[in-house]
């Protein structure tokens, strides 16, 4: 049923001798197909194939660009059951889940769609000449957001869908205008293949350029390293391992004699802020709701809260022993892939294995190999300030409870915190007032606070910040979620004293586009007289 | 005259024993004045004050920003012809220039008050919460960009005022709301001094936290690079040389746990295409106006235009000789040090050295070390493509003729280059349709496209980009000039389910700080209701 070929443009092509086969963490066995590593040669041919679609992409239409998207989305859907089976045999993740990545999926593919037609993500700023300002005359001067060129995108397993082959990285830099060379996960091959074949019939249909689109087979240090070390690649989206992502980060700016940004989402353990007189009104509510959260997909989101802070009360005692029976209550659940499951149990070890951390709950399943059953650790906040291992990412149902006494301990613990995706406040408004301090200094450390809510779940829109400070991303600058992900795959240009006839749409005097732009410096849609 | 302090905060410090001096190319002696070299105590002092300023700092409200800018500008011109002579002696620049740039950096700390009053920078982004939504409701979801802590700045030697200590690089760390730590130019330390006190006396007026403003003396490569690797500093701004920046770039990234964002604005040779329809019309125009751009201030700005791509016909034959007699006629001119001077000849002998290399106008003065004497050298289109050191860049009065047969030559020179500040275009229409593809191409290789104008001349407005591709700069994606380039001192963080009274102004319902916000997708002024 799986051809196994890497896809360089529309040429679907397996020269080489090496292939890699999907393992199931379901049934335990290598699924069908046989998926051929790419050649050096079929790389390359990507990467010069989407250099030539760059030339064309970068000035098809906005409309034309948004059809593309929904193309991918509609085509994506008449896949029918078969996608979601095999990603489920490919990922174990259960057919609900599954389900409603699609769907997410295909929401976030008409959700650019949708931005590309409004169109004033652009930033189009005008500062029209002045020529009989003293001393000086003024030129015109017009700017706007371009695409880069070639972007390389590494999925991740977690999310098959939302952020892998047709995924977050790859729909904002379509959007942007710059082709898209994606190194196939080696964990969900034919799941890949199938959303690649999608994405290719969309392409096609809609008129994309030969080489809008690759993907290359093969691994990430031999595969992966030829793509970011290319030269006509500008820019790299990745979501996984810290270890994974630094590599490619180093590699961006070591060894390139051009760097180009790495958009890396790496680690995040995402602190929760229990705090007390909240706590008090709700002690089971919250022990529910975060070991839901600890323990959904199996803990395998980025966004899973790894950390609790606790003030010590009676109250965080029951709370305590409340969210241990629920994480020991919880059945185990398949991981991804084993060495995800390998990982999760070594982790385990690693952080427990610390000096004052005591485990509540064991999760810790020697019986089987590919199932994470939950775990919950604790340390005091002493502990965990002095010892920068206790911030180890657990990737799986796992947490630890930091056992604070007060607020000035509470206060130095968070201080340490390294950067984080998300921060969570478990409070009512008296706990903010006489915590605002913590509240503060927790914001600092995070790309999005969150209140009396979990941090899984993330919403794809315009307000969304999947990002962070170091080390959750490797610029926290930026948010790999929602539509101003679309930013971190262009660059700024200016024109100065332009024949009206040679600007772009976006910057003609009577705004063809009915942007939203900024001109001299105050926004209107009017058009320059 | 000067005290030859550091400044720590609000405090003036000298407890190191090695001092350094001014050398002035106008006197050709050293200046008054022994500024100290400060020690890795003082160092960390100006940060660990910098590192407390930022958490009162960074809660201070626009309107108290803004007056501190423009109480910045009010010190700086009350420091008087004092300031402009002692600049005069320290660069070699003219009094004209210096006072017209202290305007411009007067005007800049203006436009960022300006901006800071607007307050919209922010770019508030809220998708209020959709309760009803189905399958599962949507959470309040709400974000805005904010600063990022302690900002260290690396001024430029070229642009004594606009990029040193109160440049645009400090304005626009200040304004978005970071505590700022100068590494004062080891070239201008006395205006240094002087400016330093003017922001100092300014912030002490307005109340700000001490710790806002430090500026310490020393090498770069070990004062600098303490700043660089220290953990508290969160971003980089600099503007110099490509072997500085990539040192300063490549530390941050390499030699420091949390890798930080580094602004290098480096190295730009500044193509400028000449078409021949244009050219046809305007010989001697076009000969006197690049040739202004090239000698204006000794050739010492980073736009200097340093090539310039000719079709060959008679037409250009006679620009040539025209260009040619032009720089032969222009006096050469005192450079801004001794270092830059010999840099300048340096880089004239290698690029002139290279295979197929001709020397139009010798620029070399070998009787005197300080002063710049234009030169013109000239290869063909071919050469240049094949050797990457033509693109040497040669910081002075110099340019350099690329004679190209035809538009196919043209293109395949313009392909071979690397990332620039600027792009400049001596065209009519007839040549815009005609040499379209070459001036698509040179856009995607430059961060400001310009039109039949020079590129010198930096305009310091909202549309203004002034960064580009490496190595140009460090990262493509950013503006070290203009409105924008307060972007670069921040991070976007998202408020989810945050309790009305806690969310910052930006962000609050009834929009109390009347910004323009995107809600829902929607750019509005209106409160959500």
């Amino acid at each position: 049923m799986f051809k196994g070929t890497n896809l360089t443009g529309f040429t679907e092509s397996a020269e080489g001798k090496e292939f890699l086969q999907s393992f199931s963490p379901v049934t335990q066995q290598y699924l069908d197909g046989k998926f051929c590593v790419a050649t050096p040669a079929e790389v390359e041919s990507a990467i010069a194939k989407a250099k030539t679609a760059f030339d064309v992409y970068k000035s098809v239409t906005p409309e034309k660009k948004a059809v593309f998207l929904e193309t991918i989305a509609e085509e994506i859907l008449q896949l029918g059951d078969m996608l979601i089976q095999r990603a489920m045999l490919e990922t174990g993740l259960t057919e609900a889940r599954l389900t409603g990545e699609r769907g997410r999926t295909m929401g976030q593919l008409k959700l650019f769609a949708a931005l590309l037609r409004e169109g004033s993500w652009v930033e189009a700023v005008i500062d029209p000449a002045q020529p009989e300002r003293k001393p000086l005359p003024r030129a015109d001067l017009r700017k706007m957001l371009v695409p880069i060129g070639p972007v390389v995108v590494f999925g991740a397993s977690n999310f098959p869908f939302a952020f892998s082959t047709a995924g977050g990285d790859s729909v904002a830099a379509w959007a942007a205008g710059n082709p898209v060379i994606v190194k196939a996960h080696a964990s969900h091959l034919g799941t890949n293949e199938l959303v690649g074949g999608a994405i290719k019939t969309a392409a096609e249909k809609c008129g994309m350029p030969d080489g809008i689109f690759s993907y290359v087979i093969g691994k990430g240090a031999v595969t992966g390293m030829q793509l970011v070390k290319h030269p006509a690649v500008k820019a790299v989206g990745f979501t996984g391992s810290y270890q994974a992502g630094m590599a490619i980060y180093k590699a961006a700016v070591n060894e390139r004699k051009e760097p180009i940004p790495v958009y890396a989402e790496m680690s995040s353990i995402n602190p929760v802020l229990v705090l007390p007189h909240q706590l008090q009104q709700a002690i089971s509510k919250t022990a529910i709701m975060i070991a839901g959260s600890v323990t959904l997909g199996v803990g395998q989101f980025c966004t899973n809260p790894g950390l609790i802070f606790l003030i010590e009360n009676d109250t965080a005692e029951t709370f305590i022993k409340e969210l241990a029976a629920q994480l020991a209550a919880s059945a185990p659940g398949v991981m991804l892939n084993k060495q995800i499951c390998n990982s999760y149990y070594a982790n385990i070890d690693i952080v427990a294995g610390q000096e004052g951390v005591t485990t509540l709950v064991a999760g810790n399943n020697a019986a089987d190999s590919i199932k994470g059953s939950p775990a919950l650790l604790e340390v005091s906040a002493a502990k965990f300030i002095a010892n920068a291992d206790l911030q180890t990412e657990i990737f799986g149902p796992a947490t630890m409870i930091i056992r604070c006494k007060d607020q000035a301990e509470l206060l130095a613990a968070l201080g340490s915190l390294h950067g984080q995706l998300t921060g969570t406040v478990i409070a009512d408004e008296s706990d903010l007032q006489e915590f605002s301090a913590s509240v503060a200094l927790l914001t600092e450390k995070v790309g999005r606070i969150l209140f009396n809510g979990v941090p899984t779940g993330v919403e794809v829109c315009h307000a969304m910040v999947h990002g962070g400070p170091f080390p959750s991303t490797s610029f926290g600058g930026s948010t790999s979620v929602g539509t101003d992900a679309i930013k971190r795959f262009t660059r700024p240009v200016c024109w100065q004293d332009c024949p009206p006839a040679f600007l772009p749409d976006a910057l003609k005097d009577d705004n063809p586009l009915h942007l939203m732009r900024k001109v001299n410096g105050v926004y209107t849609r009017d058009r320059i007289v």
